[in-house]
């Protein structure tokens, strides 16, 4: 099995870290290939960036979607994932989405950390798009840029995000921790440790839903929201899209 | 005052039409000035589409950021809203946001025709992740394609938003319609003749409200959610917008 | 344009403060009227002061219902408002109502704040009441009586809007906050320089709403909740409402 | 044990048949005493005739208010149940709301049916209000007027209702009827054993549950929402309900 | 008129204080009989013991099925509610669900205490099941085991109780708490003393509730969820319950 | 890897069938062992046979609770799910639940069938327990007994699915449809060939999110709901899960 993670900013140093922590969650058999969006920005820090990383995510699965079975976006926020799932039926999964849905069997409360407080409605927003606020008791902010989190020690970040797991678990009764952001991965076993609480890596679990999809041989809905329009359309300036229509019948 | 209305697609029969529809609905003083995404798609018909118009709506915005005293998303998903407000303080409405909104204090309950049974679940996750869903009796497909309604003669898109409207109003007890597509615009006094419940134009309804948060002199909230991050990015391939996190400070 | 605004109360110092307000929001062209109710009690403090204020604020509004383009109720908890809209087809808005939506396209949560404790949960069945909770970050009271505010100096009036902006904002993550009991305004700008957020006077967005609605030449649905029942009805008591039901047909 | 039963409207007609019902639901023990508003509307038909009504039901309350143990709202939309529960602690019901909760033990969807496509929303909405939705399979609209079932033969009544109910209960799976109207009531065993599903006269159920919160001696909290404000307030034009502010500590 | 109360566990003593509890609560004329659960835990500390607990429950109300004129659930839990209404069609009342609907008429929100922070959630879940979590205020644990509860003095009780009373109302703005818990019965009208709010008694409640619908000739709704499936089912192991398939249709 | 699917009914042939869908989902390296219930219903048809097939699920999985490295309930409610999470930290899965979770990455709406009407309440009501209900489109009844469904011919199956499958598409706009029942597993290749949209086995998705969750190293959360309570509890005719409460510890 071929997977393809797209790590959704241009960040040389974070794709090393996501491909390291993807290959880790691989199974035998599975083959998986991490690369970075071809333009954007370093860090996805708003709404401006969510713009751009979307869109260069969906060109990034545009362009490989008849190489690999299944697609992952390794982005805090999934930009680009419901635009991405219509380019390919492959199924495409997002790391909030699968580290979300990954806690169900594992507790009846959820938290999330967040990087800043400006971070919390956003967040908020993207689980309820989701339909999967019922079992959120918190998203929790530490206060950290995304750069100074890259920057600091291993022992800062988890310092960082073992204080929003208490937070989250003694304030609001949360029973398992979702960790969304990719650069947060790689803690999760310090943090459970610490915590006594499962804490998910929606990397990892992204992985895990990629290889179970494939498996099942499922493929994303094209019958409503996901179905390819039949239209002409020259896509103007997005000659490497425009491919997308023309194409997809027979993928 | 001086509004920048951005068609997200590339017609130029269609930036023709939103032209019409938004200079009659400014009041004297308002000049209103339209333009179309400098790329992308001709029509937006999916999730493809839509990551793309989203972006080059952005762009249209920031280029013009200085200029213009509110901006106007002319789309039927407002497609970049989020991203636009992070660009900007200066107002940015969508028209299906504006045109729900205006529905409120003219009745319990709205219904918004969309263009296929493709676009149900879509337009009510958008009414969703606007927190707008209470109100909503329904959203009715009519069954045409983008191309074809604007192809179409104008009485066949009357009567296509005709049958909509009345299974609306007499299936799921809409009190209004809203009309979100900006290709729709221009048949509100005639549907509403017929239906006898409000139709809202949401282009007209967006005109509006753009001018009113001018007069009140408020600007998007930058507090959180659309703060501009104190980061340096060079947004690599995206020169243009790159040069928003440098200069915000001072608009 | 002609608006009445509605005082829902008999206070002759609220209704001078609501008057200017309501002036200063107009714009050039829009003759404003206000007037109190003509019984009922001097400030609305509870529910009973709102089945009071309620009706006396619908029989002012039917009053005047040929000679104004539109009505504004102007109390923070938009008494009456059902009620009016079936008096007239012509626009009715509460400023609650107003000021709430208007706070959509500047920020992803709203916060109210209310004069105190014993209003909290009531403000908060208004805002689920029109189905306007999700973007609700909270109700925050201040502990003063209406009287003691009105009393007060000014400024001791604005450091406890302050104190709640402050907890809304740092709390509650509030991005904007709404300020509908009409003796808050006035102190819109004041608040927006300290808190660093959008503060929204519901009286000022009441009449740009009403301004927005004129202008679009939309009325109040007639088709379900807010049609003229077809009957007859004495309304023993209630000789200047009985009028409705026979002139309702010709307005 | 006294309770006291208002009839919102001034039909003596429609009090007749209250009383009748009311008596008939009371326990030995119980004295029942039924009265109508002393003014305004014959029947309740839309927003405006329940803003007359609600306060003169109010003011019914008020005057009795150390003469009763409970107090029951006998009128289908409950009006004036928060007006009233501020002018005494003793306990006050609507019959709506008592109906609705009865249907909780008695199976997981309840229906109501109304008496017109045009009051559907303002139901649900009083539903919602109460927060008390998730149950609610639908509100089923009968096509009548207030007056016509009124004048009808009960059996043209209850042929309504029937058709109402197998609507309820076959299209929208409702496992109990609930009847808010007080003119419904009546048919209750006819409905029940028509339909085979529980039909509940929301008079019957306030009877009984006005009976059970006095035998547990519990009465409406005077903390929060329904504390009676200290303040001094004329309540210009109305005297009688003035009192109210005065007394009530001793009640 | 006969009511059975059944508590869930195998407590002697608890047995004793419901007994005496629903005995005190039930009006003249009310034959009350509590018994116990035959087989299972002593005190319900989680979901194990909800499992077995929920069972022996429906056993102990399927043996007596035919009678009694209803039945009462005495645990905090409502444990084997939904398996009891098909094993009988006459009324059965879980004190949660009764003392829940009870806050209904008295106050706009309402908390509950529970014995321990582990049992928050399933709580609010329990509530939500219900569709009744639009006005619960706070699930407000206590820190004591079961075990300590019982054993403690009363005063120990009335201490905890007082505590999470105060945190429910001062700080999540609760008019009302109900006590759920069976052990917690007895301390109403100390608390409410306390308090000034109403403290609900589930079981008195629910006592009260069983009357009412014997009183209204009310069964559980047999058409869809609780209807007895048409089958042959030998219930291996379940002999005593092989029983109510054959013998519903009678009851 | 060692999985123990535990059949909630007694039927051999259920279990057989259970059997050999759920090996032919496990990958290599995972070893699959099928039990049944020891007691209890054949067929689970309503609540009392849940209540049964819960203790009875519960019971299975305590009994084995060592021995496997995690537990699949395989039954279209997810009977006794809470209460087998309480005796293993090892995951539990329920097939309903992972045939809901694993829709998500797949359509926006999902549809369920259900084997007759008086299941549709309970199915809605178990997916809003689990907070699922955003996506859901609509449960969908077939007309058709267990038993018959059994006795019928494979084709006869397939073709009730088929019909419900497109009610749920064509009426629901269901972008998926999530097979819970056990006995539908095995058609989802050809009602997926024939509706077009993804069908899935929530059986099969069990096995995958239970090997999942195995190779992430994650167990359930033992903090809040359901943590072990430190009690002495003899469990009174329930010998074999007393055991439970001593001996976790150590698991």
């Amino acid at each position: 099995m071929e997977l393809l993670v797209v790590n959704s900013n241009t960040s040389v140093a974070a794709t090393k870290r996501i491909d390291a922590a993807a290959q880790a969650a691989a199974r035998a058999g599975t083959t998986v290939t991490c690369i970075a969006a071809l333009a954007g920005p370093q860090g996805i820090d708003g709404t401006l960036d969510l713009s751009i990383a979307g869109l260069e995510t969906v060109r990034a699965i545009a362009r490989n979607r008849t190489s690999y079975d299944a697609f992952i976006i390794a982005c805090g926020n999934d930009p680009g994932l419901a635009g991405a799932r219509q380019v390919t039926s492959r199924p495409v999964i997002g790391i909030a989405e699968a580290g979300i849905l990954c806690s169900w069997p594992l507790g009846l409360r959820f938290s999330i950390p967040v990087l800043s407080r400006s971070k919390v409605a956003l967040m908020e927003d993207l689980v309820r798009g989701y339909g999967l606020e019922r079992r959120l008791a918190s998203v929790v902010p530490i206060d950290a840029t995304t750069g100074e989190l890259i920057a600091a020690s291993p022992d800062a970040v988890l310092e960082a995000l073992l204080g929003a797991g208490r937070v989250a678990r003694d304030r609001d009764y949360a029973e398992a921790l979702v960790l969304t952001g990719s650069i947060m991965s790689g803690h999760e076993a310090e943090l459970s440790g610490e915590l006594q609480i499962p804490v998910i890596s929606g990397l990892a679990a992204a992985v895990k839903m990629a290889e179970s999809l494939v498996d099942l041989g499922l493929s994303t809905s094209q019958y409503f929201s996901f179905a390819t329009p039949t239209k002409v359309d020259e896509l103007n300036g997005y000659a490497d899209l425009h491919d997308v229509y023309q194409s997809r019948a027979s993928t």
